[in-house]
């Protein structure tokens, strides 16, 4: 629901006037009342954060408002506030921008409703809005945002009921959604993750997710971001502003709904939102370097581990000790969904454990610890798994070490000794630990104010149990791969759009198709086109070998339906007959004028690799690259790998190995492995066919693309455009 | 880990008993020390519960414990506890039931671990404690078991620390992990799910997770009962429990971990479990009508919900009311993700939303009221979700309504006027509606006391967060769907074991299986076995059509592979040279001696469809059929469907229906739609001739199985058995 292009916007949200905007330490608010609820939760959070320098009432009726004296207009400020909070409805707010312009006032955030999310003449008032802000030089947040929570400095123009005082932590989100963003900083505060920037975007008429992203990666109390979408803007922007996060090491976790047909049927209605592929938004996220959550409450956790854990792990062997056999079987489990790998102790390793163990207990990854924890005295506090814990973080093969506790005391009990002592003793084995260890809950309960402290002062991080530890341990690690995937090779360059001559609008002819790809140096089997049977016969002479004769039309895309292709052509006489009834076939479904003769072409054996690799547009991200296997694989069993274009031959070697059918590329079933290196430049080379034709690139398919050891080949091809917008 | 089989503890584990057992009144605690914590949290939660009649300590060095004076020996006792809770070492477990028996206590509780879960010492440790405990007729606990909290009489001897007193509600538990019992009773107790009975029941000595269920099934306080299970035992009783509980309308959940190969071995490990593949236990669940959950948490969750639940829905269609846009795209992907409907309003619904929204605003399921929730004034205290809800439970196409709640206060405002109104409206609402009603808050949040008392007060309970919540409300219509699934046929009979005379042992020779399946009345093509080849060539003769020949020998199992299968054979001189073939073949891998001849049977056409019906031994379940379609089906798709036998027609069918093949067998493609009811006769038959091997069976595979139009005729079968054990 942006109204402005970013080139339009850009003077408003730079980074520098987001710190303004974020740093706001002289508040004006305008219109609240003490009646409302908006006003008193956002007076109530103003003073739990305890950040603000200044704080003025605008009001023209009350002249008191929450033991203040107010003023009646912005106008009357004796010095500019930093940002105005406007708490009016919709129709009051474009004068109090006025009057916010006339007092040098540079920021505001809009929470009224009413605007772009309902109807025309909402989206009428939103412009209205935009053009506005633009005009008098103020950065508007909204409408429809409930503001901002900075705890870093202790700001929170925050107009929701929140249960606790603003935490500072090394996590960031911006929402797109007010109230997932109200309840995802509940859940955040209530699990002990804190933050440095908490954004609600509402409707983004100014200020947009993307901004924000821009600006906290320059926030250095931001060690990750969380992002709540509803729509994806500026996809080119995304993409490069993902990669700069994962230069700068921030790690980016992003939610958005919208993976069935339900939700996006309901994101549409609710947002405008195009129908986007969902798989397509996957990909877009994993060029991007951003992992996506699958829950808020999974967006929370995951984000919270990846800004709390101090060094990320390399990889995804894991080692578990915890102190519950369930728990052991339940983590296995879980480190299989999640793409954890679990194993067995070095040898060194497990002759340390049995040190330590009775002689019947097993040592197996993970470790369970029942049964002896308690049969031990111990010289410290300490329990039997953090002893064993100790330990097994010597094991060379494990990138990281998970362990689980037992639901911590939520107050401080009688005799604090013990469990203060532990934690600090646990602190230490962490901090001391060779690989990063990761600790969870094991159940997913808030962590009241005593147990945060304790974790606080031993540095620890706890995550919200097993299920949630694990699901957020394992994008943890999916982003550790697409970190190292993404920064791996240089961003690719988008070659440029050719302007077509004589190009058809709809469907192309195939030697059409075969001309553009041929252009661009996508290499396809070689055909002749001819006109007469006896030209036909003079080519299938010339070849060795069968030949295949394909009718060349624009007007009949689907050559075999209506007999316009006859495979296996032998010698002249076969060549002659199969023309005459290639022509007689075509001219019964296109008029003679649109035939443009037959194309005769060499068969190939089947002594290689049938792909698909088709170009389609996605109506947010633009030309976006499919490919697959023939046969079953993408048919039934949906095994295609999609990027979004511009893609280097790195990233296209990247999706065939990582389809499940890889195996038939790299020369399983006693057939030889394909030229890879082929198979990938050509691909791109059909990619950037389909990057020339610009906008009017509606689809560019090459089906089959026949892989083999020595290099690859088109053997059909389809090209559909559009004509200008 | 049990050590007796059921006919041996029976007599301690009576419903009768048990409800002694768990209604213990009168305590003994046995060798707790206040410097254990295992002792402090005992006394903190028998305090909290506040129901015990008496309790008291017994120790022989201690003359005073938490103030209260001890005696040395239960056989110092006045008169005889209801309950001894003993917390001392294994070692002096035996010598306390001695006592207990002494002073006629016939209950007992045994935390010590250190016995069937650490090998072979402790297993027979273990298996002396069962049957000391048989001798002496008393029922025991554990041993490693933490105890119990019995809510609704306020008995909580159970010695973990626990955060709230117990909770009073409709949900009971029974673990087979303590500290996973421990871990769910706090996520529960922290989210609002009050319990009846909270049982861990450690290493099932004596007590199993199965008699507690039986208990359950007659205890008026529970509605829902929650199974955390790390084996199945007694697999028949599990089926037989479960179906009496649906008759008596009592919910059961199950979390199992084994889920992945990981978590198998893990279990295995921990547990020493056999290794059922998980999809039998998928499979078993869902014929004991006992519906299965993913997480701790969802376990907890689903058990609440159809615990607190009044009136269950009919079906899966569910409307959605709520005042987040983007909790409506969540809640559209969830309901996809979960199984559940978003049917669109009623034209009726929709006038009288309309009534109530502004123009602008669409009236889709899932309905958004942001944007215009707070524009208008009401005259009572309510949200315009709560005014809109009411409105849409009149909609007669939904089966129930779902709403989201954004985080209730956790503590009572300065003035709560609004929000104690709004909850008692809300309740009111709830229960004038038409349809259930479900509510979810719109995170995992802890339920503070206060707003759990508001919850109460308005009889409402909700779900901890959109994603439990909603994966519960799928839990609960799948609950609904095996309920009336199961209810709806007889459990079937077992048919006899029929002992085998002359029969193998290992694999069969076709004949012998045919014989098998022809006695069970499976029909089979007909086949008839040829010594030679002038009579292979009088049966092809006499044969319409051409015909298959098959060598028939015990020890060649895969026919194919050594050259012993001939198909179309056309006429006498093709059917004598296919005999000699096959001869010479099968004399390279046979012993001409084991040949029991040719079998020449007529082909079959390709009109009708194909499909693999298998019985396998699993080792816990016993006899499994498994059925899936020919082709890519089974083997790339995985498409198979599975039951623990014994089975009826109507199973079977229910079998076939639910393949995703399935719209095969009704006429797809052009087909005509195969005889259903005559297939399942036939793979009933062909079950019941796999039972009638009891013990002795391996596999009984019928592969294919031909459906046609008017029936359906198995091509080949392979028998395996095994020798008696």
């Amino acid at each position: 629901m942006t109204t402005l292009e970013f080139a339009e916007r850009r003077a408003l949200v730079t980074p520098d006037r987001l710190r303004h905007f974020f740093g706001a330490r002289r508040l004006a608010v305008v219109g609240a009342s003490e009646t409302s609820s908006w006003g008193r939760n956002l007076m109530r959070n103003l003073d739990a954060a305890g950040g603000l320098k200044d704080l003025t009432f605008v009001h023209p009726q009350y002249s008191e408002l929450f033991g203040r004296s107010t003023i009646p207009s912005m106008r009357d400020l004796d010095e500019p506030a930093d940002l105005a909070f406007l708490m009016v409805g919709p129709s009051r707010v474009e004068p109090l921008l006025e009057d916010a312009a006339a007092a040098a006032v540079r920021n505001a955030v809009v929470l009224a409703a009413g605007y772009g999310e309902t109807g025309d003449e909402g989206r009428a008032r939103q412009q209205r809005l935009a053009e506005l802000a633009r005009e008098l030089d103020i950065t508007v947040m909204g409408p429809n945002t409930i503001g901002y929570v900075n705890s870093s400095l202790g700001i929170a123009p925050w107009a929701v009921a929140s249960e606790r005082p603003p935490m500072r932590g090394p996590v960031s989100a911006v929402f797109e959604s007010g109230s997932m963003a109200r309840a995802a900083y509940e859940f955040a505060q209530a699990h002990g993750v804190g933050c440095s920037l908490w954004a609600s975007v509402g409707n983004s008429a100014i200020l947009t997710s993307l901004d924000i992203l821009e600006y906290l990666l320059e926030d250095e109390g931001t060690r990750s971001i969380a992002l709540f979408l509803e729509t994806v803007r500026e996809p080119e922007r995304l993409l490069a502003l993902g990669r700069r996060a994962l230069e700068l090491d921030k790690a980016v976790v992003a939610f958005k709904a919208g993976r069935s047909e339900a939700g996006k049927r309901s994101a549409m209605a609710h947002t405008g939102a195009v129908a986007t592929d969902d798989a397509v938004v996957d990909a877009a996220f994993g060029q991007a370097g951003i992992v996506r959550a699958a829950s808020i409450e999974e967006l929370v956790s995951t984000a919270g581990l990846l800004g709390y854990q101090k060094v990320r792990p390399k990889g995804a062997r894991m080692g578990v000790v915890t102190s519950s056999g369930g728990g052991c079987n339940i983590i296995a489990d879980l480190a299989t969904v999640n793409g954890l790998e679990l194993p067995a102790w070095e040898p060194s390793v497990v002759t340390a454990l049995a040190e330590q163990l009775p002689t019947f207990a097993s040592t197996l990854n993970p470790l369970d610890t029942t049964g002896f924890g308690h049969a031990r005295a111990r010289p410290r506090a300490t329990k039997a798994e953090d002893d064993l814990m100790e330990i097994a973080v010597q094991d060379g093969g494990i990138d990281f070490m998970f362990t689980m506790m037992t639901p911590l005391p939520s107050a401080r009990p009688e005799d604090p000794t013990f469990i203060e002592s532990r934690l600090r003793i646990l602190g230490q084995i962490v901090r001391d630990s060779p690989v990063p260890v990761v600790m969870a809950s094991n159940t997913c309960l808030d962590v009241a104010d005593y147990p945060r402290g304790l974790l606080e002062g031993a540095e620890l991080f706890l995550l919200p149990g097993a299920e949630l530890g694990l699901a957020s341990v394992g994008n943890m690690v999916r982003w550790i791969r697409l970190r190292d995937r993404v920064l791996a090779v240089e961003p690719p360059a988008r070659p440029p759009v050719v302007e077509g001559a004589d190009e058809p609008v709809g469907a192309w002819a195939e030697d059409e198709a075969r001309a553009l790809l041929d252009r661009h140096g996508a290499s396809m089997v070689p055909a002749v086109l001819v006109q007469d049977a006896a030209e036909a016969a003079r080519v299938a002479a010339d070849t060795d070998g069968p030949v295949a004769m394909k009718v060349c039309s624009r007007a009949i895309t689907h050559k075999s339906d209506v007999g316009g292709v006859v495979l296996n052509v032998q010698g002249e006489a076969e060549a002659r007959s199969a023309f005459e009834r290639i022509r007689t076939a075509a001219t019964r479904h296109a008029p003679e004028a649109d035939v443009r003769g037959v194309l005769v072409a060499p068969m190939r054996d089947a002594a290689g690799v049938e792909l698909l690799v088709g170009v389609t547009r996605d109506p947010t991200f633009g030309a976006v690259l499919a490919v697959g296997l023939g046969g079953i694989w993408v048919e039934v069993l949906k095994d295609v790998s999609l990027r979004v274009l511009p893609v280097g031959a790195e990233t296209v070697k990247e999706m065939l190995t990582g389809l499940q059918a890889a195996a038939l590329l790299q020369g399983a079933r006693g057939v030889d492995p394909v030229d890879l290196d082929a198979l990938a430049a050509t691909i791109v080379a059909i990619s950037n066919a389909a990057l020339s034709l610009g906008d009017r690139l509606e689809t560019l398919e090459v089906n089959p693309l026949l892989a083999t050891v020595s290099g690859a080949e088109g053997l059909d091809a389809l090209v559909l455009t559009k004509g200008p917008r």
